[in-house]
């Protein structure tokens, strides 16, 4: 067999054979196939799309290329929550204590942010001491221990993965519905993990900007699951305003907590405690997604999700000072620069695409691989989606140390409010659910 | 601008600017961009298509990354042919001092096989002797020596080209219409000669299998030479039926020496006669395409383009003896074994296809660059379409000395031929010529 010749099949929108798509992730990842072949075969995917057992076929081959973690000794049901990405999207970091706090593993792997945002693993790294980058045996000792971990993924995780991420990212190939579903399942299915809940974003904030796009992606994703005998759910939410109140590493750290304090009740707490209950529903910890939700508010509310969360922060080595006075502890930026909206009226959109902007641009994300990231750097929203607004009053505020693209993002974030007399009647967090109700 | 944007951008199916395209072509040439960003560029035009405009440009660019010659000082009309390729090809031996032999300038820079067959550069370099390889000041020397010289591309001709046909050819986007149009046009505009004969092959034995496709290809390719002052003329001619008589280098050296000296008149005599007009026509040495027919006849019968010939062999090193005694100073091979016929009626098909697979597996072909050539090995058609065929009579014989595919090759030669009760009258050499005619 040939990579070209598999190349070429691809390229004529022939259906591949699960041989040759072992064939070309095998030689891929050993470094028998080359770069510039592999960047070919995937941007043929992106034009000839991939059949229902093509996606299997490659999924199984990216797992293949490290191990299946079995978490069975642990004797707790295990489940785990994956976002496809977007602007203040800190539920991870509220999700993970909230459900593992009821005696539920949650082995969360984690990414790194590109583009735009800091992911769960930057944000979390702005605690002082917290380390995300663990190894299979410590991690399962923690998860043994504490019944969660937010780490980042392990080398024996479908190391594949990481190598066509890469190249995607370079190549222009992100976009292409069977490459994020075999990405996205092939480390979770790989963790180990026997129920997952995804969340499926979609907006001018995420890279799935059609809503039938977003469908098929979900529908796709269940479906794997399902072939690999883990139970799948998936939400799709909005992500044409960004979650939650702030945009940055340090910031959602300290929004976090709030929300786990029970003092913060916004959008990002509401799509935290329904992501929870639908991985609390997974696990069979109860028996409707209602009794779920109120068991979710109920871990925050007595506590128990907050000390599951400073768990978490102690045994990554974070310093547990950081829950009691994130003002104080966490990094703090110099300067600060407040936008004022000039009309009076309702806010009727938050472009979440430009706030993710202006938030590279304040120095809370990365361009490039190498970047490294401002933990202390962000945006305030003071003013979200229908809100009443006075003409002089603050909307946002930009939190920097680097002053070099400021005057940019102040002028992104402006654009990135509309205001109008009446409010926006077309806000919806939650959009679809896809999850298999028990009788 | 990022190679990236340049990329997605293709991919989303829009128009690039000129400079977009000069952006990505002169990066690549330069090595700013790996050779993975340009796959996948390569592969979203395979899909994408391009715009008249976007060839033009990238043709251009291809031209920029070496140089434009020019052939002014010669004070000769010049004329090129290029061929697409296919079984038995050997026109360029026979055109090339036809014409030449008129006073006219054949600046030819031919190229190496890949795949089945021989180039026309192998095959001249089975003349013991016989130098391809040759700089831009030689060249010169040469043409104005003799107005004729085949050599391969000199390091000035588009070599961002060489670059990008080498990646092509290993990510299966060799078949893309602006990627071949490009390619083609840039080296034969960069070489300097005024006018051009494009022989579009279609059929089995040729890359193109579709009609329509050779047809735009044409068009494309008259344009493009039309926007860079070149006088482009196109013939769409088979490929169904190998051409000629055999199919191996020193065996079309042979028939080659034949065809001049005006004792062999076959089909590929037919073809190049035909092409040789076209040049002729071109070059104003004739006012109708019948006249400038009976010219190029006229310099096969009189011994000029015999004579013609031997001074290109002399001029690039080779031994002209070759010419008086083909059989005695070509390579021979050791073995041969012949193919009969186990029916009697007519031949209706010679799949060209598979008489070029066996041509390669006798060792006259290149299945990777770094393969030599067998110049002694190859296939003797002693029949053809429409022949009648004995029961037991000899279709045709391999000659080889590696024995390893030979069984193969024969299997390969006897499925190649189909013998039948009636003749196939759908045989058509020439199917098509765009030219420009004068008044």
């Amino acid at each position: 067999m040939r990579a070209y010749d598999v190349i070429y099949k691809k390229r004529q929108k022939e259906e591949l054979s699960k041989k040759e798509i072992e064939f070309i992730v095998a030689c891929y990842n050993n470094g028998d196939i080359a770069d510039y072949q592999m960047a070919a075969f995937l941007m043929a995917i992106f034009f000839a799309g991939m059949s229902d057992d093509e996606i299997f076929y490659l999924t199984n081959a990216m797992i293949n290329s490290g191990q299946r973690m079995d978490l069975s000794s642990l004797n707790m049901p295990s489940v785990d929550k994956h976002s496809t990405g977007g602007i203040g999207d800190g539920t991870s970091l509220i999700i993970a204590p909230v459900v593992a706090s009821l005696g539920v593993c949650v082995p969360m792997m984690a990414g790194r942010g590109l583009g735009y945002t800091g992911g769960t693993l930057d944000k979390l790294e702005s605690i002082p001491g917290f380390r995300t980058n663990i190894d299979k045996t410590e991690f399962l000792n923690i998860l043994d221990l504490n019944g969660v971990a937010i780490i980042g993924q392990t080398s024996e995780i479908a190391p594949v993965d990481k190598k066509m991420y890469a190249l995607r990212d370079v190549t222009a190939t992100v976009e292409s519905i069977p490459l994020i579903c075999s990405s996205i399942m092939s480390k979770k299915i790989a963790e180990g993990t026997e129920n997952l809940v995804l969340d499926v974003k979609i907006g001018s904030g995420s890279f799935m900007k059609s809503y039938a796009n977003a469908k098929i992606l979900s529908e796709k994703m269940v479906n794997i699951g399902k072939k690999f005998g883990v139970n799948t759910s998936v939400v799709i939410s909005d992500m044409d305003t960004p979650l939650g109140n702030c945009a940055g590493n340090a910031l959602e750290i300290k929004q976090a907590i709030e929300i786990l304090k029970g003092t913060l009740k916004n959008d990002l707490y509401e799509l935290s405690i329904f992501l929870s209950a639908l991985m609390i529903y997974s696990v069979k910890k109860a028996n409707s997604l209602q009794e779920a939700k109120i068991l979710a508010q109920k871990q925050i509310n007595n506590g128990n999700a907050l000390e599951k969360f400073k768990r978490i922060v102690h045994l990554q080595g974070g310093d547990v000072k950081v829950i009691e006075e994130p003002q104080q502890l966490l990094p703090k930026a110099k300067h600060k620069l407040e936008i004022k909206s000039n009309q009076e009226g309702f806010v009727t959109a938050v472009n979440s695409n430009r706030i993710g902007i202006a938030e590279m641009l304040s120095g809370a994300g990365r361009t490039k691989k190498e970047d490294t990231i401002d933990y202390s750097a962000g945006i305030i929203l003071y003013k979200k989606t229908n809100d009443y607004v006075k003409k002089g009053e603050t909307l946002a505020e930009v939190l920097y140390n680097r002053s070099e693209n400021i005057e940019e993002a102040v002028t992104i974030i402006k654009d990135a409010y509309i205001i109008s007399k009446n409010k926006n009647g077309n806000i919806k967090l939650i959009k679809e659910i896809n999850y298999e109700q028990r009788k």
